[in-house]
């Protein structure tokens, strides 16, 4: 059953393979009379881009949004905004010989049983290239966000064993886009670069954790009981390619410390005599509701499946095969995540945003 | 905007406060022809509810579950199961004292800032007390899985810093109901027990971790690209009161792995001349989509915000006040949330079962 | 799948069967802060309930509604309204009989094909009286359109072959609720209850026409192109039982003129100053989105299935049967459906406002 | 709020403008291993484009449909379909004299109050040319349906006062396509042509019904209680442009009759041994679902609003003005709706008979 659309207010419905003709989508329920800054939509999606760097694929691809519909005269109209991005440098031919193999925690497997066929060029629908998409939505959620005034930052926290030992309170995140890895701490950036260069060295590749932090979120965002904030943009983060877990706030080390030590003290803010928490392991969300804090959590990525060392395996007749290395991929993903994880927190925002103006009469 | 409801073919909509009159729900899209269990559906509900020990709260609810319609002559009918659990030992009086306050790490304040009122009864929806009704429609999920072989187990994995320092393909998941904490093995569950009680004499709470495992699911499960299987299970879970992170498989850990080291090998199982994978880090879910190999995920819970404490805070006129400790507590939520993280399970895979049906022509 | 839940943002799921133990709903998506007024409810209620005058069923119900949750203090708190509609005068013994039969022109048939079996006791889930709980919940959303001053009228336009010659603008719809056939055309009222006591002398039952006007509605509900406000409104009609038509202002009749007689001509009101059109062949809704003019619309009713005459069936064994007249019936369903159909386009209406608040940033 | 999509389990979401790019959808949900047909395809888009007949309007598109994703080898993967459908003949500066205008019952109205501006060219997103997306979809659909056996056959049954006397049934469906007003019976279908012509002399428009039937509908399909086969149907149909009204199989006449005289009696057919009706009123659905016999239903058009006569109007300065007759437009769009009619009853059946899927355990 269809499982291609994201939102219910602002919607994202998206299609595309990774080497056919076009990906693309559609954005509906964007409100009349944003102004659309198409070179910032497209900055958001050169930071997804391969080919950016020499720690990402290099698959080479403009990445070119097309509008089709939905803007008039640089504003939106409120009618559905639809966009392609077209797929230029496929190589096709090279996943010829990779038509009959299931390649290790890949999708090619589970595709193939649960549809009968599959597109097996370069992953079809499975291969991450559709995230291309969650960047053009994911700008446009930001362009409205922005006019509220929330500013949403991702960085990279982790690349292997190698992690800034901080949350994002005590560090620059203005310095996030001046290294390839897009890691805040410059030094701990560097080590990672490092690292994932001797890793692509390798033929191998390395997984890391990604932080996201949302400034000047309004009160009051987020629906009992199911659709909690947090279980929504679990969701959304799950729903991203390679991703193993979510956790808000404190997450995981949660279970180190007991209540007493862990609970939200409730304060005033002697600047803005606003209502705040001393501390915020709530991760900015206390029963599923924003409360006015910054909304931080994490995102754990593996290592990217495709690796340039060959792996044994089964093929669709039964028989083992030996996969031999081939082809392009990215040792690490991490810093092209970043802008993933950000588009899909704008999307969840701004869906939010919406359903709370029918919370009071 | 309408939140209380979960799924899209087999959906709960729930409804109730802690403190009013009755909890509820309707399940629609239950498939006619199932025979309702009610004792089994009863048992569940036990194993969630107060006071079934002495390290749980001593509310005293009975939790019996009534159904006023769908099922006809022990079978369902296909037509809606509304069912209701009154709520009897509601002792509202506990809480007039707290309709200014705003308990540290409770929803007590967002819900009022969102609504511009709240019912401040025992936390009024933000209660815990609904996942009775995810429990009834869990079960009734699970009658449904039962006909297709799928069991699923939940157990305690960790309570503070005591943990089982292994995955559940290496414990004997029958022990888990052996104990009150809900753990299969039988010397840490006799520490985390000590542990809990030793919390509960300091008037303090702790988390830990669940790991839900489920066997014998079918290949094809879940759907592109937003609706990942995995996705909509951290939705569920991350749904549930007090959670703070999920992870599929390898998770959090997988960061620590080359993807050499940790992508999953396919091979031909001799007993079952099945396609398996020699090990699952995939959690059973690959691209979104279940590959056959047992399910599983950790679901990290916070130690529940009330405490037996003192704690300072402030109130909603913005003056600061000491809340007094008093009323009831969970010291640790793990052993009745066991069964509400198997439930949210089985409610997701029916869903996808349902949805699994129009893959093919 | 489930088919029991109707509305986006205000939404009602609703369940129960005829002769179960409760018929009920939840209300998901209410605004905080709405003052409930019960009587007003239990009105609503009481000009659908059985045996309200001698043109209706002699069922005797006091279809009294429970609230149980989402109202707090006598105000809407934003969560879930849960209520339950006990049932009182089922006479199941008089359905006994009918288990292997399908009444003509009843769901018996269908129902017992699509699910495999079926609650036989007076239609079950079939049955009109699930549409008390649209009363509860059209009687919530009236509450709200009168915050806006939006009002909602409809009337018994026909019955049989006798009608109201004139349409809405002609009639003072304020004396709607001086006789028992809701036909605010007084000279008429008179005829078609005399039709309507001599259709059940026969032992017959006879159809007709409500129309439903709604004044002060906002410009712009309505949602291109699926959720055309026209669309969702006929939706809602024809999910009504026994519902064979819509039609939208000119309707049917429309066929009848060229687009220069058909077409509505903008003037500017001279008292308001406002846009209007001269006349409302488009019965206020134009390219699916309502301009400010009244809306209005008929809906078509057939005369109700169950009549005190024998039948020639055929049973569930397949074999011929002679269905004996026996029981109750509404020789006329017009007067009880005139607050169904008020109630349908209430939360249509309530809907629409709610989806309209993100049309502009 | 987003209204762009239709259905539930193969769900259409459509974009595009009158006038920009192009036009296009996301067909989700589709099952894998359906074979595309694309001459079919072309041949239904070529049914409802424009220039077909001296009897339509004169725009000049090939409406050429080129997929972009979700097809491999000629067979649907299961992953959505994208599709576009470029805009050629759009004759922008025709309209640019309109920017300021609001047409006599057209969408310029309602849509510049809603969104607080509009794309005024040719309509925008209100004009018909989205139609041209649905019936790309609803071609997909038909080939699934004849999968199924299951056989659409809409046409002409009345052009203004003209109408064929007799339902479906006394038809010979197979001669619709042999005249260009999709009329099947010959003489009626010539007196509607030559009365179109004289309205387009004349510079008018002129509406009339589209009788929809559909053959061998397996049992069972439409859901309780909201969304009943015929709810949905008429939800469908309301959603095209110009359509003022719905009745399914006796529909608004069955006010004429009594129960005794309009209800289905049911019968062994003795060819098939099945359980059929002898007559039927109820048009293919009793309770909302499915009864097994012919589905029928009837659609009525307004005349097109855009005539060839001057018209007087209001502008968006609140000033009269004098439009004057200018452009291209169709006398009649009931030839051409036939196609639409058909695809979305095919979108709608469809859909549920994947919803069917999960009715028994």
């Amino acid at each position: 059953m269809a499982g291609n659309s994201f939102g219910k207010l602002f919607k994202l419905s998206s299609f595309g393979e990774s080497h056919g003709t076009a990906i693309g989508g559609t954005i509906d329920g964007c409100p009349a009379g944003l102004k659309i800054d198409l070179d910032y939509i497209q900055q958001e999606l050169n930071r997804r881009k391969p080919g950016q760097s020499d720690i990402t694929t290099s698959r080479n691809e403009s990445d070119t949004v097309e509008f089709l519909s939905g803007i008039f005269k640089g504003l939106t109209t409120g009618t559905p905004i639809g966009f392609i991005i077209k797929n230029k440098d496929h190589q096709s031919n090279d996943y010829e010989n990779l038509k009959n193999s299931y390649r290790p925690s890949h999708a090619d497997y589970t595709y193939e049983k649960k549809y009968g066929l599959r597109d097996y060029r370069g992953g079809g629908r499975s291969s991450a290239r559709e995230t291309a998409c969650r960047i053009v939505a994911g700008a446009i959620a930001k362009l409205i966000l922005k006019e509220k005034n929330i500013v949403i930052h991702a960085f990279v926290k982790q690349v292997g064993d190698i992690q800034v030992p901080v949350n994002y309170d005590k560090l620059d995140l203005s310095k996030t886009e001046t290294n390839v890895i897009r890691c805040p701490d410059e030094i701990i950036a560097k080590k990672m670069i490092e690292y994932i260069e001797k890793i692509k060295t390798e033929g191998d590749s390395v997984g890391g954790i990604i932080q996201c932090v949302v400034n000047n979120v309004p009160l009051g965002l987020g629906e009992p009981v199911f659709d909690k904030l947090n279980a929504v943009l679990a969701h959304a983060m799950l729903s991203i390619n390679a991703v193993k877990g979510f956790e808000l706030g404190s997450g995981f080390d949660s279970v180190k410390y007991k209540g007493s030590e862990l609970n939200d003290i409730f304060a005033i803010d002697k600047t803005s005599n606003q209502i705040i928490t001393t501390n915020n392991n709530s991760g900015g969300i206390q029963g599923g509701i924003s409360n006015g804090m910054p909304i931080y959590f994490n995102v754990a990525f593996k290592p990217v499946a495709t690796i340039m060392k060959d792996q044994q395996s089964i093929n669709n007749l039964g028989e083992e095969e030996l996969l031999k290395a081939k082809g392009r991929h990215d040792p690490c993903v991490l810093p092209r995540a970043v802008p993933i994880v950000e588009s899909m927190a704008a999307l969840v925002l701004v869906d939010f945003l919406m359903r709370s103006q029918s919370d009071k009469l």
